[in-house]
This record gives structure tokens, sequence and C-alpha cells, in this order.
């Protein structure tokens, strides 16, 4: 299975793809490997629609050259104000229409499903994230950014709740 | 000058073209005249991600069809709280998204700014912009929904200021 993880964000957005073996007979743990991983920075200085665009275009490109099979991006609900709200939704349906613009069915998780996945704390800190993304992926370094590792991180988080769907023989998500 | 409206919403999304005379020497108010205008409605049995590709497959649909010079969209800052911001948002993104996808510039206008240029009153009501839309633009009829009136509203609100910047001498948005 390979999974394409998004972080979005107004400035950074950041990706990331995961692949996985299935699980073999004897149970083994299979190897998780980063396909990919990067961040789209947009300029402050370009208009919000452009800026889209921007994120559109690089997003749908990302997803044709890495070709997963579905495409796993966190669900937000924090305590910000509003409108810091209204600009961040406009990216994350930009990220969602390049998924299904691509035939790509979307996973939605929650931030604390997915820090309890990678790290086994729901309340865990970014470098936390970070340290245990290398980790797990067997990096010889931190990703570039904490919003690549976010990325991957909500990848990760995709294939563990598959394969605990596929050991207790239900659905995958 | 041809404008695209557009009143984003999670379930409706109104769009409306209106078209205008240059102003002409004689100083005679130009004619605004509806060349479209309808509802995009979204199954809420439908996942979002393929909700806004159907927002943003309609949307760019439309703009091929008309032709517009402009899309004019509503700025949103409300007090209802992130999870609904957020929403709004994504389709709000994808709005944007295709406008820039058309090569279309966007133009933004605080709800205040609409029903005042509108209604001549900023905090009118949703029947006044009805009336008010359907006296504009001489219709037969008020348009088949709400959220197409306010669209029409946008694009008129847009024709209202590039016509007092026109005669100001100014630069138009």
């Amino acid at each position: 299975m390979r999974v394409f993880g998004v972080d979005c964000g107004t400035e950074f957005t950041g990706y990331g793809v995961v692949e996985v073996d299935r699980l073999d007979q004897a149970g083994q743990m299979p190897r998780l490997v980063q396909v990919a991983a990067g961040t789209i920075r947009l300029s402050k200085k370009e208009k919000t629609p452009l800026r889209l665009l921007q994120v559109y275009a690089e997003l749908t490109a990302l997803m044709a050259l890495h070709g997963p099979e579905v495409v796993a991006i966190e669900e937000v609900f924090f305590s910000a104000n509003a409108k810091s709200a209204l600009k961040l939704g406009q990216v994350r349906g930009v990220a969602m229409l390049a998924a299904a613009s691509c035939g790509l069915p979307v996973a939605e998780y929650a931030p604390l499903s997915v820090k309890s996945s990678v790290v086994g704390y729901g309340l865990a800190g970014k470098e936390q994230v970070q340290f245990m993304v290398t980790r797990l992926l067997k990096l010889d370094r931190e990703p570039e950014s904490a919003d690549a590792a976010d990325a991957l991180a909500v990848a990760i988080c995709h294939i563990h709740t598959a394969q605990t769907l596929d050991v207790q023989g239900g659905r995958r998500p």
C-alpha cells in the first residue's frame, strides 16, 4: 500500500508518501518506506487564488508522479478564530479536490489519532512527531520541515489503522 | 463588462452572471443585464472531496460557458464556530481555484459592502437583497434561490464599485 499524506497550511503545505509491504503470514512487522516528502511553500505576496492554484497544481502533479492508492489528511478542529479556520479550509478544500481529481479516496484523521499512532501519545509535541517519523521510516536525518514530518505522520497513521483492521479482519477505511 | 458572482455554501452554492454596458459619454446609467443565475446543489450523502469536485467542475464549466472578465466572491467574517468556517473555507478555496484555473481575477467584497451597494443598507435582510436584485436586473420574478440572488448581488456590487472608480478616474480592483 502506498499512502499520500498531506498537512495543509496557509503558508506551508507538507506532503509525504509512505509505502508499506503487506503483513506476511508469519505476522512479521512490515517495513515502512518513505517514497517522497517535501514542502510546498506559498508566496505571501501572491494573491489567494494564485496560491491555491499553486497548491493544486503541485499536489496533483505529485499524486500523478507517485501513484498512491489513498490520500490521508489531518482533520482540524482547533480553537483559533473563524477567520484563520476559513483560510485553512480554503487550502484543505483544494487538497481534497486534488485527490478527487486524481480519482483517489481521502481518509481523514484527527490530530490526536495521528500523534497516538506515531508517538503513542496524543498530546505529543512537534519535535516528538519529527523524532518518531525519522525512526519509523529509518531516515538518515529528520524530514526537511515540521510540515513534511506531519504529512508523513498522517500517512503512517493511515497505514497503522489499515494494518489493525487487517489483523482484526475488518475493512480498510 | 461581464461579472461572475459566487455565493459559497457547504450545501448550496449560488452563481450569477451580470453584464453591463460601459458608461456612455452623457453619463447615463448603464443597463444591468442578468446573463445567467442558478444554484449548485451538493448531495449531503456524498463525501466532501466528491462534493468539492462537483462544485469545481460546475463552476469551471459555467465560467468557460459565460466568459466573464472577473469573478466576484463575498468575503466572510462571521461569528460561527471554527468548524463551520473551515468547511465553508473548503468550498470557497475551490471556487477561487476555479477562477484562477480559468485565468480570471478574483475580487472579494465584504457582506456589508454587497448589501450597501445593492440595497443601500449594510444590514439588509435576505428578502431585501432578493427584492432589489430582481428590480435592478428588471427580472420577471425573483431569482430561483437566496443563494443565486446573493451571487447576483456580489456581481452587481463589483459593477457598482468599478463604475464609481471609472467616474473617479481610478483603477478597477
